[in-house]
């Protein structure tokens, strides 16, 4: 297969690269580095992106900025931040990649625990994780030419937890190594909108 | 107790204030009827919308609009329609709101059914109901003041099938009235960060 993987450089990027190029020929597409460079908040860098790579059968999505802040000092500013890029980005990276993707192929989006086990700090990242599952049990019943989408929604990983432990005591981390065989089941395997949550 | 319920003019919402009103003060703000005159997609209306309330006791939200349309013509600006209407127009007033609420008020919100069982022309509606669910789970263990928050997320009402049976075919629809009880346990029961599924 041709993979592209949009946030490849990223430590779940990263575990995903590894393990799908070790079988499939794998593109990965990154803010700053990679093969390609893409800005998921832009649609005409998005364009630009699936012009570099033509057709495609899997598209993974391992990137978002979403902002952390305590609810009471949130603005409507800061929830549009988490819109437009964790969100948007990676919805408008499936619109967009609908006409690359080969009969058959698939996309993976990236969510997270927050809107299951929600933390202090984290109502927009609750927000937007939950958009995304919805979008996508949504999204999979609408799909053309057999196109499947899936989404990942990990908890805390352990690579992160030097900066984060203080937000997430008592979650059980998982290794990105791990994370990256749910985006390997939603690639390689024949499930459409499901949301794989890997605790 | 002091309720306003913004969108008190619509199906749900008159159910709801008819409830509601048996027992306690009740305002109505609509987009053009009602007591009060609102925009909720701007902060500007909103807030003078709280100026013309004063405190209050509990905030029942029952309105926003989403776009429905196939998903792979689906445009970016439509799905910021569900998200800047049903989606921030909900959270601004609730964030909006936290210096109205008397201590141990309430927030209730309305969410619907399409992200847990999706339909074709849905994906906008299914991505702003995921959200307004993960939102107030995880906005419920920041509120202050003991203030709760909770979503009510109805399944297709029984007085909307006249119009959309065709895309609800073999869904069970509900009565307004039934619907109006999960916002009387938001509003006077002491629950907290729940979805309340109403099928």
């Amino acid at each position: 297969m041709k993979i592209l993987i949009v946030g490849g450089t990223g430590t779940i990027g990263q575990a995903v690269t590894k393990l799908l190029a070790e079988r499939h020929e794998v593109i990965v597409a990154g803010h700053q580095h990679g093969d390609i460079q893409v800005d998921l908040r832009e649609e005409k860098s998005i364009a630009a992106m699936y012009k570099a790579t033509g057709k495609l059968d899997a598209v993974v999505i391992t990137t978002g900025k979403v902002h952390f802040g305590n609810l009471t000092e949130m603005t409507p500013e800061q929830y549009q931040i988490g819109l437009q890029s964790k969100l948007m980005g990676q919805v408008n990276i499936v619109l967009a990649g609908l006409t690359y993707l080969n009969d058959g192929g698939s996309f993976t989006l990236t969510s997270g625990i927050l809107n299951r086990d929600p933390i202090r700090v984290g109502s927009s990242a609750a927000m937007v994780n939950g958009a995304l599952d919805g979008f996508v049990k949504a999204a999979a019943i609408e799909m053309p030419r057999a196109i499947r989408i899936n989404v990942v929604s990990p908890t805390v990983l352990a690579e992160s937890m030097h900066k984060y432990a203080d937000y997430f005591r008592g979650f059980v981390p998982v290794n990105a190594e791990k994370v990256a065989l749910a985006y390997s089941k939603s690639v390689e395997g024949g499930q459409t909108g499901q949301v794989y949550c890997v605790e």
